[in-house]
């Protein structure tokens, strides 16, 4: 029987945060550690992924990484899309990168896209190492990662109109304001004010708390907590 | 640099198909054309799928699939679901089966699972040679597909409820009835007739057609289309 050289199968992850004013991507530097003479010319930004390992679930991989790299478990995380062009490695720089990193001959990577959330305020011991890149201003990135953020902004902007994705995003205790700013970022438009607050006044499971902002210039804003509880029961009632 | 054996990567096809009464799923027997003694003993169903070939995308790989089996292009065609368990072949049956079928040293095959809708009534050159099975009695399937198949109706569910994809599966011209039915089917439910037309009425992109249906044994029922340039706008004018 004949063997053949496979493609090799990577996973790599878009994770998303917001830092209450703009929603951010982690990036990492392929160059950070490097001597200039070993570093990588162009792009050297790319997204947080790995190559799957022989007996690891294709999902468990996404999971290691994002686990590695942000010391966090149970976060939200998806299957976003396959990236299978044949063209995927077509940039030089990339392919040697790549080869130098996984001490591999490579002739082909197939990676499965995925897109996780997280709260941004948790302490993390990736911090220093990694770039938090707004999400309204992607640079070029290494191999067709840009093209992967891309794709998740779009699943992302798709899926807060049918879950409550917004609340894995804000802290625990957040003001409408953040709230509105992270809804007009992810769908790309202004809300009116008054609408806005209209609108999710009818959100049952958006709850007031006993709580105000501190220490803030302007009138302190009031407080408030997604009611996970209380969500899954109105989706219930409301598919049943 | 080392060598080492990547997992096969493949692609698998969940072709949805309505009949007028059942949603159906299209199978392949991998036993059809066997003389008894080289036939695989249980579970000889399958989805059809195929190996990526080198230079191709994984995407095209799933249109190639559809098109050879099918005859036809431009299909409802959906990225659904990485399958990426290191014991998808864990059944000797099913990797002896595949190893003689492609005549490849086989270790791992990550497959991506697709989801396809289609016009029953068209003629296909595949008639006779494949299985449209009720998706209400899916049995044991090879490999994981049984898994995938039930993957592929949860996200059919999820989406018809925000896209208008039961017209991807009626014929050109349907009646309410069929119409009812396959959102029953698909939503797991019964709806009361009344309040389903009273729901429909609503939905200015579904337009009566001048023709009725014939040789019916009840009182004809009048046939309706599907206007998708009157939802695009629709659709347009929401979002903006």
């Amino acid at each position: 029987m004949a063997v053949k050289l496979n493609p090799h199968v990577s996973v790599d992850c878009v994770i998303f945060g917001f830092d209450g004013q703009s929603l951010k991507v982690l990036l990492i530097d392929r160059n950070l550690g490097l001597t200039p003479e070993k570093q990588t010319a162009p792009n050297s930004l790319k997204l947080p992924g790995s190559m799957v390992y022989d007996d690891e679930d294709v999902d468990t991989a996404a999971v290691r990484v994002l686990k590695e790299l942000t010391g966090l478990e149970n976060i939200y995380l998806q299957q976003l899309k396959v990236f299978g062009s044949p063209d995927r490695l077509s940039k030089k720089d990339d392919l040697d990168w790549l080869q130098k990193a996984t001490r591999m001959t490579i002739n082909r990577v197939v990676t499965v896209a995925y897109y996780a959330l997280i709260k941004l305020h948790k302490a993390m011991p990736c911090e220093g190492k990694v770039i938090w890149q707004d999400t309204q201003n992607i640079p070029e990135l290494a191999f067709d990662h840009r093209d992967i953020v891309i794709e998740g902004l779009t699943a992302l902007r798709k899926e807060v109109q049918y879950e409550p994705l917004v609340f894995e995003l804000l802290p625990k205790k957040f003001t409408i304001r953040q709230l509105q700013t992270l809804y007009e970022i992810i769908e790309g438009r202004k809300f009116d004010n008054r609408n806005f607050r209209k609108s999710i006044s009818r959100w049952q499971y958006l709850q007031p708390i006993d709580e105000k902002e501190k220490n803030v210039a302007h009138k302190p804003a009031q407080f408030y907590r997604f009611d996970k509880r209380a969500y899954q029961r109105l989706k219930k009632e409301f598919f049943e």
